[in-house]
């Protein structure tokens, strides 16, 4: 992942470049909340400064669009609001989209000859931000632009683009994107729905031959959907050809009229009450051989000529079907930025309460205990938080990398890039999904009852956000994924192949091809050049250790991974088997690497933070993420030798101390996520 | 925890007595079930049979109960219904209520001479089987008739059980449980609700007296309860003396009219909408100075004369509160074991689903893989099935060891047993539901998108289970008590201490007292006997040794915890800070310990077993409830030397070969916890 140093683009107005927001304070400031305790040493005002300053850092390039979110949805009437029927749910998010609509919210997602402003970075960060309000509106924006614009945007040409981009934007085109069918969710290519060319009326015709092909789970199909961006088997064939499947396309196929019927041929249903996202439409779309025109083939990637026959840039059907997917990573990265932002959300609910709350120790004291004074309290949160800083400059770092990549015309790409983008995308969609599930699922619990009413939003964010584990690619594909890929070294031909297909790959590599490809950044460098190797001998709080132990473990398990899979292949076993045996292993090797990735993006920021007292406690903060991580996995590094015993009682007794350290500036550390106060709203936060 | 070897009471009058049920096979027997793959080479007769045998072992000493109401509750119509408003979600589960009260459902949890058929123990079994229906309707249930009526049965005397008893079974009396206050969740002894006793009008005046002491999260409040069992500070004085603070009491208070109106002084809110169990009508309530009557203290433990003298039989106010509290632990025991069913079934519904369900490896073969059969997916759910036969052997267990403690007559009561019992429930209740929550998670997410489909239940029961790792007691605060319990040999005199005068306690302790109290069950003091001490010469699948790393895992952590807090003590810290650093120790202390009592259960659950087969396929799910559990603790047992890193090494593997052994009896696992078949329906079933 590169890390970016440009200044912000030009959609980004206000932002003031890497100096801190050093802003007087006004007469709101300086008054010490609620919670803050007198012992992190700190006026009202240095703390206020230093809040600003570690916001600054954690807002990343796209601070601007942050603030300006901020501003516009600082408004509790975005809330999800539980006493609303479904119907009433789904039609108050359609409303409160058409409102961002009218603000112009949507135009940085498209490029400015399609009718937008062209500033990717800005519109995922945008939408992210949509998850501090709702986490329906984020989903159902996503699929309006980010998706099923995306498809459009991104799979589309010229005539696409000026036929429905505009529409897009504003909403007179609503769409939805049908990949996933009821047979088929991981398997995209395994999908069934056909999508014939007819030569002599050029027109294709989607058909939906199996109940396993109907297309399930997509947002906006259930009502509001008048367009979908269907995904078929395409099958056509020259003249004198037999037609014949060229994989997996999609095609821009409109499903409802002007009333919300059902078009001739089209069956939409609903996928009705769900564990969360009350505000999102989610159905089922059956095709009865419905016809379309030729030009809704989105032809970017491959086109069919007026007799049928079949052309493409991309010779190999694999790698043309993983080109296409490639370039709707925005959906992953948006999904994973915003299950930061819930996550983020949940911790500074709970963080705020444990501030307030206070329980037993009552027969002696003339109070009780504030509950965030107790190192078990300290234990469930502060490592979740310190987490939550980790992935999100990891979050950002992608985002850029993103942006960079997708900002440069088509021709100067850089496949390989590419390529790595998207597995760091994968992964890290697995990595900080599971943790944002994991955050708030014990931010609920660490507020007791009250964290069990909607009113104080965490029962309500913990049934949206279970869903962002399974949607835009389920997590454990996805951490097999980047695995595989760092394995076989990004390599193209591995692509679509089968488990054991891929095992006979691994087993014919050269054995030293298994190694880092991407570049190290340099502040990594300069740390393990100017330290030593050995990381027994070497202070734990040391940044060049702990980099060191992340990426002795990373390079442990890819290597013996492969030799695991080769030996076991030499073996003469069956290669399925030999993949599923190693598919722990394998999912580990996923684990250390985004873990060493995210650790690595932690010590880049740091070291970016120009204010003194903001990277002493982002630094302490890094220590921290850096000790849980190690004390979550300290069974294989004693295993593997990595860690001995005396170091590994350290560990632990280090989470101890960070825990305790960093209790006083609990308040400062989620203030500096900077939730939109408004949303926030909770009675629990006033009634202790 | 004893281990009851009795035959059922009189009260479960179909059962068959420790012969596994043989029945014949009928016609809807022996066709193998979907996802039974061949290879677990047995007929559809022999695993028809193999199931009734485990399930046989499962059930334990109520499975007569069980199979009473696994038929009268094989209806769809009973699971909860999303598209009910919460208003009619709440009047349903009244009508189910009333439906079950004329079926005489609730008389088992009442004395014969109050008016029921006291079989404890078949009360608290029957209402976790609604658990397979419901979570709803097992929650109003429990409040009704466990929690309020445990309370008229057991706090109070023969005026209370003649006046409420019978109108509580047949709901003509319906009650809430008001303890817990806004302010006051898990310090029950700080309370502030007052009830202040009026010698003029003889009445006891209820009154609250802050905004905290408000009632909270009260199931039945909000709607349908007309009275409610409060606990308050009872304040008296006799002739002569200044009216004072006696503790907390209960007291029974009608709070709404014939017409669901509060009565005067009476203020009730709703708790509105939560995270789930849309069916419970949790509320709020104000008391502004209410007079009831003095006959309605509940004076089991405790009464008030005419002139206002308090009396009590136990002296020690603490001892009187912690015994009050102790006789209701009904409420904690069915919330574990609901937990238990809770989980049984979503792992049932993902499993039958990771059975039908496949994806991937198209490319080269005929077919796609079943899920089940990846190793990733059988790591998810098959450790999982196994703890839950665990927890559900213990479950059993302390069921028994509650039913027999509470039959007999108060006088002969065992206050150590009561103790113990208490401990060991808290520490259970914790165990079991963090188990049953984090398996739900894990289910919902093993169902890809299904899974968030209230349709295919998951998504409503992860969010109905989600409360019971707070309510009944907090689970943090249940593991800490059964912790201080041991640690201080269940010492009547720590009881009520706050943690630092817990700690002087511990730290004045003589060294030798901190041992295990509990009697050794014969069947594990013959595979002690009989074995050798040195846990790394034998082999890790030997029962012993595998007790005896359970075992030595706890007799550490108790030894160390309590020298390091009477070291730490005796280095002149805060007995507050002493007790707070070691938190996280006492803690795991809790965990080890309940850990080890259920690998004890199972060890005694798969001795009784008479069934070959079953046995032989029970010793391996506890051998990989073992591997697990050493696996998740891993780093515990290398650091303190009491696993070496081949052994470590040799347990993750032990986890994946267990996995893979035990895949072909997935089907029958789960089959054999007999949830009724019409509750888990579910679409998914059928679409795949």
């Amino acid at each position: 992942m590169a890390t970016p140093t440009e200044s912000p683009t030009p959609s980004s107005p206000t932002s003031s470049g890497r100096t801190p927001i050093a802003k007087e304070p006004t007469v709101d400031d300086p008054v010490t909340p609620a919670g803050v305790s007198p012992d992190d040493d700190l006026s009202a005002d240095e703390r206020a400064l230093l809040v600003d300053n570690l916001r600054f850092v954690l807002d990343g390039r796209w601070r601007a669009t942050r603030e300006t979110v901020r501003e516009n949805s600082n408004r509790a009437d975005l809330l999800p609001d539980p006493s609303r029927t479904l119907e009433e749910a789904r039609a108050h998010t359609l409303e409160v989209m058409r409102e961002l609509a009218s603000q112009g919210f949507a135009a940085a997602g498209f490029a400015a000859d399609h009718g937008g402003t062209g500033d990717i970075g800005a519109s995922i960060t945008a939408i992210e931000m949509l998850g501090y309000a709702d986490l329906s509106l984020m989903v159902k924006a996503g699929v309006q632009w980010g998706l099923f614009g995306g498809a459009v945007e991104n799979l589309g040409t010229k005539r696409h683009h000026d036929k429905y981009v505009p529409g897009i934007i504003d909403l007179d085109v609503l769409g939805c994107f049908a990949m996933t069918e009821t047979g088929h969710g991981s398997n995209v290519q395994a999908i069934e729905t056909t999508a014939t060319y007819d030569r002599d009326t050029r027109e294709f015709v989607i058909h939906s031959p199996t109940p396993s092909s109907r297309k399930d789970y997509i947002g906006g199909a259930a009502e509001h959907a008048r367009f979908a961006a269907v995904f078929a088997q395409l099958i056509t064939g020259g003249p004198g050809e037999e037609p014949e499947g060229r994989g997996v396309h999609c095609f821009v196929v409109p499903i409802r009229d002007e009333d919300g019927n059902d078009l001739p041929g089209v069956t939409t249903s609903d996928c009705g009450y769900k564990g969360g996202l009350d505000g999102v439409d989610n159905g089922r779309i059956m095709f009865d051989n419905v016809r379309i025109p030729a030009e809704n083939l989105l032809n970017r990637y491959a086109d069919v000529a007026e007799d049928g026959s079949y052309s493409s840039p991309i010779e190999n059907i694999n790698r043309r079907f993983f080109t296409m997917l490639g370039t709707l990573i925005r959906g992953r990265v948006s999904v994973a930025a915003t299950a930061g932002a819930a996550g983020r959300k949940a911790l500074t609910l709970a963080t705020r309460y444990g501030l307030i709350r206070k329980q037993f120790e009552a027969p002696e004291a003339t109070d009780e205990i504030t509950v965030l004074d107790y190192l078990g309290h300290q234990r469930k949160l502060l490592p979740l938080i310190a987490k939550s800083y980790a992935i999100a400059f990891a979050q950002n770092e992608i985002v850029a990398e993103l942006h960079d990549v997708q900002s440069v015309a088509p021709d100067d790409s850089d496949a390989g890039r590419q390529r790595q983008l998207e597995g760091q995308a994968a992964g890290l969609k697995a990595y900080a999904t599971w943790h944002a599930s994991h955050s708030i699922n014990v931010s609920r619990e660490a507020c007791g009852g009250a964290g069990y009413l909607d009113e104080n939003q965490l029962s309500i964010i913990r049934g949206d956000i279970d869903v962002f584990t399974t949607f835009e690619g389920d997590n454990t594909i996805m951490m097999q994924l980047i695995a595989k890929e760092l394995l076989s070294s990004y390599s193209d031909d591995v692509q679509g192949l089968s488990a054991g297909g891929w095992v006979r790959f691994i087993a014919g590599m050269a054995r030293d091809v298994v190694a880092e490809k991407t570049a190290v950044r340099q502040v990594v460098q300069t740390l393990l050049d100017s330290s030593d190797e050995d990381t027994e001998k070497s202070a734990l709080t040391d940044r060049s250790t702990q980099i060191r132990l992340f990426r002795n473990r990373e390079d442990h398990l890819v290597r013996t991974c492969a030799q695991r899979l080769r030996r076991a292949l030499d073996d003469d076993n069956d290669a399925f088997d030999v993949f599923n045996n190693a598919q722990d292993h394998l999912l580990k090797v996923g684990h250390a690497h985004i873990e060493r990735v995210v650790l690595e993006a932690f010590v880049e920021a740091i070291e970016n933070c120009d204010s003194r007292s903001a990277a002493e406690l982002l630094g302490k903060v890094g220590d921290l993420f850096v000790y849980s991580a190690l004390e979550a996995d300290l069974s294989w590094f004693m295993m593997h030798r990595h860690i001995s015993v005396e170091r590994a009682k350290a560990v632990r007794r280090g989470v101890n101390e960070l825990c305790q350290e960093l209790r006083p500036h609990a308040r400062s550390l989620v203030d500096a996520f900077g939730v939109p106060e408004e949303l926030l709203s909770a009675p629990m936060l006033v009634n202790g």
